[in-house]
């Protein structure tokens, strides 16, 4: 059966459907015996209330909305996104509240999605990842009739948002300075996707602190997927005169790829090659060696994200909020340069 | 500001609470007049009609729902979900349609989740999945008036339900069979959790295909995280006397694991040691030598899931489908037996 429709109410109550719309509306242009009639017929036909009406009424709908624009196959090999959802969820669950997950395959199909939830009151709130410079979509979630929303990213780009961030510019810096003590003067970053704002502060605070300490410091980018990060490994290698000692990469599963890729060139992780994975996860210590990685607790940053945004639809005031910063473990494929490149 | 009650509507109305819900679920026991001014008012505040309201009137919901109650921790480490929920997204999104996603720690709070969704009509219809031996949520979702579900999973447990599977024994027959031409005569299943019907499935495939070629079988039973992968395969590799010659395992990250496990324990793959990984993903082809794995259009299986739960919900028939069965692709890890075990 189809939802119920003006229509279905104008022919029901015998009046036109502008009638309705005046009526429902409570807008002048009907007498108020028309008025009261066409109410009680919508109530009667079960209509469900505009997102206008109901947006003034107030009603929640306890649904939570989180759009990831990115290629589907990317999202299953990382597991960042699916322990940031968890931690979501563990909030939601604390209020009886759903999340409505919508992977998209570009930003323009997002802002699409933003403004369909908006239109159709779908969701209550929303939590905005991968920010970029100039962000259509923050501008879109800055408007005054907006969706509330938290922004997952650096203050510097949430326009005023609510947002909670991670200081990933001292994350990489702590790795940068380890790896130079440890006597590398030539190493990698294996960053992501250009146009994420994280990206740019890791990318920068690398920049920094490689050319601070005097070393080399190299940033190549990828898609995220094991595939990218295997193959601009195997390129740098594969360069012997200038060969770098150290990489850094985005996430997990690029820097597993990138330990596949020594091995399978013959290089000894970590006397030849160190290798740090961001973030940490249960791959990290599946390897052999195991992955030194920068550890932040997703689930717990995915929670605590929740937390803000429930804060904001609690009419609570909009803030920054940093979560814990990145701290890098040492496992096992991490060292001292043993042998220098020529 | 609250949801719109029954008590509002009353106040604003002047009447009692019982009036008010007379008149909106349209039972005798107030007069027509009075009726007609509690439905205007109901109107008039945004009034949401009640769950049996909306179900009588047909409206949809445009939204799908599916429960995870799986540890969050476990779900970050396989690819599996996010790839089968980008499958179904690809469906819903040609139909506007939403997914409402719920990470719970128990089968428990799953029922107690599909019983909230049916009464307050969150979602149009499920997807089940994991299914187990006996399981309540099939019964639940039999009822003559539950939410329209899909069943992943094997036809023999979907009760008569909709459900769409894969042919799990063919595929570990494939394996089995392959293993033992190559010489194998000692392997292990590295199975995950006990209770779905998939993993007994797969156990009793295994334990017959071993049987009958003369093979010794081993199941050992884990919870899919590569922490208790790398246990198992450690615990029976360090048997020397009886040490197996090759590992099927339930997923990517626990095969990758016992990968780890083997290099730890200074074992050649495949020359010592065979590892097969279920389901093939990036990951698989990420480590060095590349992982051997049962390959499964994952995506293409949630976008089949998706279009079964759909032909249900515009009244199709109840049936039962059989998705495209996993192959074995040979790549690094699995080879001849070049060494015999005591």
């Amino acid at each position: 059966m189809a939802r119920i429709t003006i229509a279905d109410i104008a022919r029901r109550a015998g009046v036109s459907t502008g009638a309705v719309s005046y009526a429902l509306n409570d807008r002048p242009g009907v007498s108020q015996a028309t008025r009261e009639r066409i109410l009680a017929v919508a109530a009667e036909l079960g209509w469900r209330p505009s997102a206008a009406a109901r947006s003034l009424s107030g009603a929640r709908t306890e649904t939570v909305g989180l759009v990831l624009a990115r290629d589907p196959s990317a999202l299953g090999a990382e597991s960042f996104y699916m322990q940031f959802i968890a931690g979501i969820e563990s909030e939601l669950q604390r209020r009886s509240y759903g999340l409505l997950l919508q992977v998209v395959p570009t930003l323009e199909a997002e802002l699409a999605t933003y403004r369909t939830w908006r239109a159709a009151r779908r969701v209550d709130g929303v939590v905005l990842v991968d920010p970029r410079v100039d962000d259509p979509r923050v501008r879109l979630l800055s408007e005054p009739d907006a969706l509330p929303a938290v922004v997952v990213g650096d203050p510097t780009l949430a326009n005023g948002l609510m947002n909670v961030w991670t200081d990933d510019a001292a994350a990489i810096r702590e790795s940068v300075r380890y790896l130079h003590g440890a006597g590398h003067r030539r190493v990698v970053r294996v960053g992501g996707t250009e146009g994420y704002v994280h990206t740019l502060i890791r990318d920068e605070a690398f920049r920094e602190e490689t050319a601070r300490l005097g070393m080399e410091g190299v940033v190549a980018r990828t898609d995220y997927t094991p595939g990218e990060g295997a193959a601009v490994t195997r390129a740098l290698l594969e360069d012997g005169a200038l060969r770098p000692t150290a990489f850094i990469y985005d996430n997990d599963v690029m820097a597993l790829a990138g330990l596949g890729v020594a091995r399978e060139l013959g290089l000894d992780v970590p006397a030849q090659l160190s290798i740090v994975a961001w973030d940490d996860s249960a791959l990290c210590l599946a390897t052999y060696p195991r992955l030194s990685a920068l550890s932040h607790d997703v689930t717990g940053f995915g929670a605590h994200v929740a937390r803000r945004l429930f804060d904001r639809l609690d009419g609570g005031p909009v803030g920054s909020f940093l979560d814990s910063t990145p701290a890098l473990r040492l496992r096992g494929t991490t060292g001292p340069v043993a042998e220098r490149p020529a």
